[in-house]
């Protein structure tokens, strides 16, 4: 493996691991507030995409990759739907 | 440009705007108390190692696709700090 393919690597695990401090933060905080429900539906349907892609293409890396920032964006998604509807329960 | 080189081609330009969603959300509501500073800060570092990837490889797709979520993403940074700032003012 040569310096750029080490850096395409390199850079593709932190990409797969982006979200992971909002994930994190959210967890501690539990407030969602101003996070947008929006950016995170775009983002799990994306991953969504890349994960049939890498299929068709038959690359491991990018079906991985994507199946862990697609389960980041799930999440994501659940936390702001649960805590939401937490504070306007009565 | 067959079936799944297009998949690729929506899936990138998708990713390309995926946070378009909440840097809209955070300048209508100016409220940054629940976004974690850290994933932007992770995010535009990797966007900055997908850019020289990019130029290692002459890929002007990634390049492009890349400086346009660095921009965002320190768009967001810029929110959340002027944001933060803000409100910590007497």
């Amino acid at each position: 493996m040569n310096g750029v393919d080490l850096l395409g690597a390199v850079a593709g695990a932190i990409t797969t691991l982006t979200f992971l401090p909002q994930v994190i933060k959210t967890i501690k905080d539990k407030s969602v507030k101003d996070i947008s429900l929006m950016m995170f539906i775009i983002a799990a349907v994306n991953e969504a995409m890349w994960i049939v892609y890498g299929a068709l293409k038959s690359d491991w890396v990018i079906i991985l990759t994507n199946a862990v920032i697609l389960c980041l964006s799930l999440t994501m998604i659940y936390l702001k739907l649960a805590y939401t509807h937490k504070k306007t329960q009565p």
